[in-house]
C-alpha cells in the first residue's frame, strides 16, 4: 500500500524570545511528530530552545541536522543533501517534519537550501513566515528603520566590501556585524551616520546587550551583533 | 492623588493572516483595555480587523485614529498631533493603550509618527515586533528572498524613480507597487531580472492573488502589492 508523503514545514521562529512565536508557527511545530534542528559543532540548537520555550515537545522526535560553515561549494552541497537525507526518511513514511529557522526563513535562512534540495527530489515544502532579528532589534532600540519614501537595505557583513552600501541613502541594518564593527565605524563617520547608528548584541535572549554610542563599544562584540541605521529625519 | 501614567504600545500584527500575529502581539493586545486602530477615510480598520482574528476584543475601547494621505508637511504632522491627542486622553487615566499596525512597526509604519509625538510629550512607548509584509511574500511564493552574503534592498514604490535601486545587485522588494508596475518591469526586463520576479496582491488576505509571468499582469492590481525579485543564484 502507498504511504502518502509527508510535507515539511520551514518554520520562521522569530529571533530569540520564545514570544516572538506566531500562531502558526506554534500550530504547525505542535502538529508535526518531527522537529529538524540545525546544530552547531558544539551541539547547540538554537532554533530549538526557542520553540521549547512555547512548543510541548514531549513525544517528538528531534532530528539533529548539522550544517557546515565551510565555503567550499562541493562540501555545502553534500551538508543539503545529507540533511535533505535525513528528513526524507520521514517524509517516506508520511510524518510531516518541521525545521525551526531563526527570525525569518526567507532572509538569510538554512532552510532555503534543504527546501532547494527537497522540491528537486518532487517533495512538498511550505514555509511559515516569522520576525526577522532586525524588526526585533529596532523594537528593542525604540527606533523606526525607515519611514514611507525611503529604502530599507538589509546587508550582511563578512563577504565583500560594505562601506558602498553602507553609505547609500535609507535605512540599514548591518547583519553578524560583529567581525567588522572597526570598518563599519569608519564608513559610517565618513557620511554623518554614527550619531543614527545603534548595535544590539544577542537581542532578546539572556545575553542581550546594546549600544549607542561609538566611542565605548568594547572589543568582545560577538557574531549575533545588529546594527541599525536609522535613515536620515 | 496622582496616577500613574499608562504605556503606549505599537504592536506589528503581520501581513493581514491573523495566525501571524506573535505570541507577545496576543498578550499585549488581550491585557489592554484600549485599542487605538488606523482607520481609513472609507472607514476601515484593516489592523483591527486581524486583530479580531485572534484576540477577544468584548469590553474594550476602540479608538479609531485618522491619518491624512496628504503630502502637506503642516496637514500629516497636525494628524499625527490629533492621533497623540487621543491616545494621550486614555494615558492620562492610567490606562495602557495598543495601537496594532500591518506587518511590522519599524518599517514604513504609521507608528513610528505617533511614538514620535507622545515620547516628545514624556509618555512611555514600548515596541511589539511583527511579521513584514515581504516575509509573507516570499513564503506565499516558495521563495528565498536573499541568502547569505547578498544584499537585500526594501523599496518603497510612488516616490521617485525605483530603476536604480531595483538594478542593484541582490534580492529587492518593491512595496506598495501597484501603481509603478510598468516602470518595474521595464528596469527588471532592461536588467534580466524579470524571470526571478513575481508579485503578490493582497498577501494572505481573501483577495490574495498571485503572478509570475509578467506578460499576464492585468491592469488592476491594487494598492497593497509586492513585487519580490530574488538574488542572481
Amino acid at each position: 500500500m502507498e504511504v502518502n508523503k509527508g510535507v515539511c514545514y520551514g518554520v520562521g521562529v522569530g529571533p530569540g524570545d520564545p514570544e516572538l512565536i506566531t500562531l502558526k508557527a506554534v500550530r504547525v511545530l505542535t502538529r508535526c511528530p518531527v522537529i529538524a534542528a540545525p546544530q552547531t559543532k558544539s551541539g547547540e540548537m538554537l532554533a530549538l530552545d526557542i520553540v521549547r520555550g512555547a512548543v510541548d515537545l514531549a513525544g517528538k522526535t528531534i532530528l539533529p541536522l548539522s550544517f557546515t560553515m565551510s565555503q567550499d561549494k562541493g562540501v555545502l552541497q553534500a551538508a543539503h543533501e545529507a540533511a535533505a537525507d535525513a528528513v526524507q526518511a520521514h517524509l517516506d513514511r508520511g510524518e510531516d517534519v518541521a525545521m525551526p529557522n531563526l527570525g525569518d526563513v526567507s532572509i538569510y535562512a538554512t532552510w532555503g537550501y534543504v527546501m532547494e534540495v527537497l522540491n528537486r527530489r518532487g517533495y512538498e515544502t511550505v514555509m511559515i513566515p516569522g520576525v526577522p532579528s532586525f524588526c526585533a532589534a529596532a523594537a528593542r532600540l525604540s527606533a523606526t528603520l525607515v519611514s514611507w519614501g525611503s529604502p530599507l537595505h538589509i546587508i550582511p557583513v563578512g563577504k565583500g566590501p560594505v562601506a558602498p552600501l553602507v553609505e547609500q541613502p535609507g535605512g540599514k541594518v548591518l547583519m553578524k556585524a560583529g567581525r567588522g564593527l572597526s570598518e563599519i565605524a569608519q564608513a559610517l563617520g565618513r557620511t554623518g551616520q554614527l550619531d543614527r547608528a545603534a548595535l544590539v548584541e544577542d537581542c532578546g535572549l539572556p545575553t542581550e546587550r546594546v549600544w549607542t554610542d561609538w566611542d565605548r563599544l568594547p572589543q568582545d562584540v560577538g557574531y549575533f551583533a545588529t546594527v541599525i541605521v536609522k535613515e536620515e529625519s
